[in-house]
């Protein structure tokens, strides 16, 4: 049997190409050789938007349509949003029970999102954050979890609950692996990090169009100012671009950006056409979703069930470990 | 329509003279003027047994018989158990996004329990016993809780977390109101405040026989060694029982205590009649439902199935109100 395989992507907006070099197409990869649950986790999206979220469920639709058009297919794995599957909530309660407090106040991502929030007070479910997450994991007995580096501490806690809980109940989870993702740093248009909250994203859901008109203002070489002053390709974020989308090309536009030849319009033209090519069947793919909500709304119906049958046993197994019931 | 009202009680252990004069035999009232919900909330008793959570479900089915015997009727009153009623779980997560920390770090309750547990830390979920406590009351947005005293600052606090969730989202929820019960303290046969844990209590699931052996061996006025002696009825905890179960003889009784002609052998014997033959009715009905567990069962089903339709119903309108779906 194949081995229990779980990732999530909180629908805090629409994906952007960071999400889908550094998660997307690994999940889709994935799925063939585990059995898959994909959730869109909306209950940790009010960690941080509780007070305004403002249209969470479109949200939710959106994040669907870039799953399905990376790639992921209905017929090989579970694609659900979490507040489908009721059973996320209970085992949290549980867990919630056998987690001392210090275990979550020592969690580095804890400190550091609270001072990002500018919050007067974190709520509990901030300081809580990672029970959920670890509820998302165990409530399918899921042994492989595709993570960042960055999501390394919350996963090592996930093991510490998974251990404690089997010590004081009996064996009944298995500890989960971190199957990491290496993936190189997506640059933005300005430059930097790509993220929403930065403004400088490409995203999925872009059109050809639109892909070109943002790689025309994208940040370049500063020292290269016109064709014919030679470029440094190891600072410029359209070069790593090029990296990533446009491969064969590379030695060619190294060379020429390098000696001054190949000016950056021409060099934009050329990454425009490679990552639009690229980028086209992921496009066509949510086109036809998007045209046809009923069949988003379907797939999601199709892998909420499988996610709460699972789900259920799992809990079945819990409540009469815990002598509940 | 009838006002909603909810109370719960901890599966701890089986239910003495206290429960039953300071909480049951006013639920049994209150059950025939509002649309009532009891609920035995298991889950709570986790937070400070989860370690050791030897037979919640046979402590369950013990409260379940003493509710019943003492009067609560499944016809009038929804009879359940916490954890058959997954919306306390749900909704308990939702209102965690909303609740402040510091709300529940100054909950007096919160640093007592801490320190009569001896316990090296807290677990996130001792923290957030009042956060459940909450979405126990407002799942059925009740409005009146029949609670002790002790109980007020955890009802207030579902009155802010109310007040929060109805600006943040729009007027979901009615605010609670406490209903008072003021009972007078119950001494246990040692003198102390009967309580489970100081073994001085007289349970309902006693029998007349046990009753009567338990009294035999209650103290008295320490001054009143033998008959004859002038007995101090104020300081007695055999006579504090007598005003509770024998009004009828207590000015007799306590003429005949201070004159020294009443001894507490005779006293006590009739306190014992007094109070079998008051607990004979309670006790009977006990027999019945403790013969017939599936009496029992069935009596927990409607009352989970009537508490999940209300539970869902509030909750498909916390979903819509948080823009979830």
């Amino acid at each position: 049997m194949a081995k229990r395989l779980l990732s999530g992507m909180q629908p805090t907006g629409m994906l952007h190409l960071g999400n889908l070099e550094g998660a997307l197409r690994n999940w889709v990869r994935l799925q063939d050789s585990y059995d898959s649950y994909f959730c869109i986790v909306d209950w940790h999206a009010l960690t941080t938007v509780a007070e305004d979220p403002s249209n969470l469920k479109s949200l939710v639709r959106e994040v669907a349509l870039d799953f399905l058009a990376a790639g992921l297919d209905p017929a090989k794995c579970a694609i659900f949003v979490q507040s489908h599957v009721k059973q996320h909530a209970e085992l949290h309660l549980l867990l919630s029970m056998i987690t001392p407090l210090p275990w979550l106040e020592r969690v580095p991502t804890y400190k550091e999102k609270r001072e990002n929030l500018n919050i007067e007070s974190a709520s509990y479910g901030l300081l809580g954050y990672p029970v959920l997450q670890a509820a998302d994991i165990m409530v399918y007995k899921a042994e492989a979890v595709p993570v960042g580096r960055d999501q390394l501490p919350h996963l090592e806690l996930t093991r510490e609950i998974t251990r404690r809980f089997n010590f004081l109940f009996g064996p009944v989870f298995p500890e989960c692996e971190a199957l990491l993702t290496e993936a190189a740093v997506m640059p933005g248009t300005d430059g930097r990090k790509m993220s929403k909250s930065y403004g400088n994203a490409i995203y999925i859901s872009d059109s050809a169009d639109e892909t070109a008109k943002k790689l025309k203002t994208m940040f370049t070489d500063p020292a290269k100012l016109r064709r014919g002053d030679p470029g440094h390709p190891e600072v410029c974020p359209v070069f790593a671009l090029q990296q990533l989308y446009n491969k064969g090309e590379t030695p060619w536009i190294e060379e020429n950006c390098r000696s001054g030849a190949l000016g950056c319009v021409d060099c934009k033209k050329k990454l425009t056409e490679a990552l639009n090519e690229n980028l086209a069947p992921i496009r066509e793919r949510r086109q036809v979703f998007a045209s046809d909500p009923a069949l988003v709304e379907k797939a999601l119906e199709q892998g909420a069930a499988k996610a709460r049958e699972t789900a259920e046993e799992t809990m079945k197994e819990v409540r009469a470990a815990m002598k509940l019931g």
